[in-house]
């Protein structure tokens, strides 16, 4: 949750000059988003999202996912749609940050992720996968197992450094997981951050996706993997098996899983936990001062990898 | 800006059910109001706030707050109003904390403070000085000269205490407001903490007061003095008596100021700087772990209550 960019109304009409909203009725910053700033933005011609892209976005990636929710909404999954202005244009710049209008989405987040709920993600989850075949472009994951390297030693060259015990235990794991990770997969768009906070629902229906902002082109079961992580531990730590067997379920009625992708899920859970793991790791030691975002502690992360670890076959998750 | 309480949608549906706002489309969390969570809450009929509040509202004030929004918008001040459920309660409980569903205001907080804008705020604040006069219910400004000293006291029992130097400086200067503070001056309703993220401006005309959980009964002009301190110095530290010239112009407009008043207005302003210094200084001593909210830096307003000190009568503010 986070406003790091401060907009006046002079900045905020030299933007709306060149689209087609009418005039603006109010702006509040929500708390809604970590990486980027996000304002509810009310003209006279309806409500939008205004997200100013922060620093831990690659502007050059933007074009990537401005076209992808365009294409995901054509093809029926419910997303936010950028809107264009006068000349065609979705990429726009404010404060010297670049910036998009999105449409609102109607819906709020699950606090009580039920295994209803996990079933109609996964459902969704495989129509985004679906919907995301014929989409043109591409976008390597700098998040999967090949980056993983690099974001761990930017952890260990941090100020405050990696415990000894801890660092063994990480490099013993992404020894493991380049030796295994399973590349061959079906893949194509993925999300990749589909945590509960960023899917709204209606009761026991999905009623929308939000923040495409670390989609790319990865494997299919990789991103099914993310949200088992995400969905299916209960806040004490404990694995709920049901509510993965739901989402699973859920999601092979709407996509078929190979043979290949179900055996790799335990492989695909660890490195799921690894890259929550890391991350959060590399936040977790680089807090910045007067930060207006919690950084999430990384044991949650280590505490899933080390069941993960603990199983041996897919038949633990439920299939 | 802040969300303190997280609700899901039953605890949402049990409220409205009190309510006849229609279906709920949309609840986000908002990045507004530091002492509350506060959520922009859409349904069939329309645009709200609901805000919860925490532990720093004392239940017992929240009849004084919700009835005096209603009588300030009755008598023409734009501020937001409480809805009322079925039976006619606007007070209101959820997650087991009370709570309200106010009118959403359209309008944005400026970022530019012009001359012409505080000029604007100074009528405005005039107007709801008079509008509050025939307002029947009291609260007691526990903030003010009577509860500083409790308040100091609480910053120096706390683990890592107040330097000697400044601890000294505080107590010299509270022995000075505690002498001279002007207890006989016209009081009624205050706002007692107008700064700009309060004030909404379409243009320079000022839109709309939010947030009235200071409110209380007090010196109005020491609710003229809070804004100065507030709006009239630049981010550089600089008092700007253009801006403290039409601020005090625009307020004297709208409701003649007394002869004693103006006398008063030094001794108030060093107690507003006073306040403001004594609960920035409570809280930065007492940040908690995974706040939400960063502390302000007590700083800036010992830097303004130094600048008072030095100064030698009201016309140093532009009267």
């Amino acid at each position: 949750m986070a406003v790091y960019t401060h907009i006046d109304e002079d900045q905020l009409d030299t933007l709306l000059a060149g689209f087609e909203l009418g005039e603006v009725k109010a702006l509040k910053g929500i708390a809604e988003g970590v990486e980027n700033s996000n304002f509810f933005l009310l003209t006279e011609s309806g409500r939008y999202i205004l997200t100013i892209y922060e620093k831990r976005v690659d502007p050059a990636d933007l074009p990537f996912f401005l076209s992808l929710m365009d294409h995901l909404s054509h093809k029926g999954v419910r997303c936010p749609v950028p809107i264009r202005d006068r000349n065609g244009e979705a990429l726009q710049e404010i404060a010297g940050k670049p910036a998009a209008i999105i449409t609102f989405l109607d819906g709020q987040s699950p606090r009580a992720m039920t295994p209803a709920r996990c079933e109609a993600l996964g459902r969704v989850l495989a129509e985004l996968h679906a919907a995301g075949q014929d989409f043109a472009m591409r976008r390597v994951n700098v998040l999967s197992v090949d980056g993983w390297r690099t974001l761990f030693a930017r952890s260990r060259e941090s100020g405050k450094g990696v415990e000894k015990a801890l660092a063994a235990e990480i490099g013993a794991e992404l020894a493991f997981l380049e030796r295994e990770w399973p590349r061959e997969l079906p893949s194509g768009v993925i999300h990749a951050d589909l945590f509960p906070d960023n899917v709204f629902f209606d009761r026991n229906r999905v009623s929308g996706l939000i923040d495409f902002y670390f989609a790319c082109t990865d494997l299919f079961a990789y991103d099914v993997a993310i949200c088992i992580n995400a969905w299916c531990f209960e806040i004490s730590g404990e694995f709920n098996i049901t509510k993965s067997r739901a989402l699973l379920r859920g999601y092979r009625e709407r996509r078929e899983m190979t043979e290949a992708e179900i055996e790799a899920l335990p492989v695909l859970l660890r490195g799921a936990a690894m890259r929550f793991l890391l991350t959060r790791l590399h936040d977790w030691l680089n807090q910045v001062d007067g930060a207006l975002v919690k950084p999430k502690n990384p044991d949650e992360y280590l505490r899933k990898l080390r069941f993960h670890q603990r199983l041996d076959g897919p038949q633990a998750y439920g299939v």
